[in-house]
């Protein structure tokens, strides 16, 4: 427990979450990485937690975790994004009832090749995932929140929305798809109890990102440069009500802002292809 | 029938197409504005014509005056793409055993309205248009396309795929999808014989747009700075195989440049959805 003003700065954000959106928090990929840092945010805010994801047994030693540390209660969901209709269902019946406050969309799913040698049912997974099911509870939430008047929402996209991603094609446009749709929702409830943000993230140090960095300097630069989750998680919420859209990490805004404002946007289509160009 | 420099340049263009890319092009979304406009361009550069649309009648007529004017064939096939399986059987029987060498995804679907005051079922119609459909018609002509190592596609975008569209929301989330698919799958086959493009637009003098224009000396100012189908279409022609990514128009380059140099990601949202703040 940390003592004298990170006390004082932990007791104030605690009070904050709860009293200011609402008892519970649901985060849709919850079980590690970026998801599992937004999940420890709402717990110092003294929010409960839903927590969304496949891996049913990891998520509850992880929500134990979150309930011995700061007294929170959790709720574990198991379900699979990729199945919309299942998912909705199990995330609907576990949450209703429950005075809901914030939640968060951190899951995504990916496939590295060319566009036509991926099958279509592997897309349809990824849409699934990345657009299907986030738009529904996306809207099953904003729909209680607007109603109530409150509560707050952090959606996760990707460099990769914004600059598009060869050879991960689909990925980088459902990451579009989330990010350009959270920040019309933000602008059109920004003077309304609800507060809404998307967070785009670069290279981040989550298990999932680990596995595929390049091996070598190459993957030892990568590393040096990358956020870690509660970096990612500090500023998402640190920004949440103030910013619609935010980039995170110094480097990656300025490293958008450089390519937006000084090259073609096929110079930096091409430069994202030229990771992975080797793949087929 | 123009003469001199113009035929021979219509001439030159007649001969292109077809001998670059095969005997038919599919249009999706061909009724009228920029679909039509792309059949104009085909059926110029030589190329029989597949049009897809609803109005069956309306599209027969217009088949027809393209085989008057410039001897193609073409065929009608009447799809809803608001229902995926149906448009696709119908659109992959009718192409079958057709030599294929172009498509175009010009359709798109939009709700005016706050994200949470349209219903799940118009927003997953949107989809369906705007992500399900175009997904799996894209996905089956680049197999198509890559398999022979011979083929054009240009899909259609919006400003609002780039800025976002609060008001308009998944609209603009959906045009984000196919810009950034559209733009990686084009980097993808770069050194192939499949050119693909993407090809942005802003206002543009469509029958749909033109409905939806605001009255008076706002409506008359838009008016002025919209682009023609035709202008399109031959921005978009030209830079086949030039370009994976075009903004057609030079104010709206400048405009979009000069956003992402000299401007936030928020205050782009903002000005956005200062057009139709007053909605609801």
């Amino acid at each position: 427990m940390p003592s004298g003003l990170a006390a004082k700065e932990k007791g104030r954000l605690m009070t904050n979450l709860r009293e200011k959106y609402g008892e519970w928090g649901i985060v849709l990929g919850a079980t590690e990485g970026v998801g599992e840092a937004f999940c420890k945010k709402l717990a110092e805010g003294g929010m409960n937690l839903v927590m969304v994801g496949r891996r049913e047994e990891l998520l509850r030693e992880k929500g134990e975790k979150f309930h011995e540390e700061y007294g929170v209660d959790y709720k574990v969901v198991r379900a699979d994004l990729s199945c919309p209709d299942e998912a909705c269902e199990a995330v609907f019946s576990a949450t209703e009832g429950l005075d809901m406050g914030f939640m968060s969309y951190v899951a995504c799913l990916h496939h590295f090749g060319k566009f036509q040698h991926t099958s279509l049912e592997d897309h349809e997974k990824m849409v699934n995932v990345n657009v299907i099911s986030f738009l529904r509870m996306f809207h099953h939430f904003m729909n209680i929140f607007a109603a109530q008047d409150r509560g707050a929402v952090i959606n996760v996209s990707s460099m990769t929305g914004i600059s598009s991603s060869p050879w991960n094609a689909e990925y980088g446009a459902g990451k579009a798809y989330i990010l350009k749709l959270t920040e019309a929702v933000a602008c059109e409830c920004e003077k309304t109890g609800v507060d809404v943000e998307v967070c785009t993230l670069g290279t981040t140090l989550t298990p999932t990102a680990m596995k595929n960095f390049p091996k070598g300097p190459a993957g030892e630069q990568v590393v040096k440069l990358a956020l870690t989750p509660d970096e990612v998680a500090d500023e998402a919420f640190e920004k949440l009500g103030k910013e619609f859209s935010i980039i995170t990490g110094e480097r990656n805004k300025k490293s958008v802002h450089d390519w937006k404002a000084n090259h073609t946007e096929d110079e930096y289509i091409r430069y994202m292809g030229s990771f992975y160009a080797d793949q087929d």
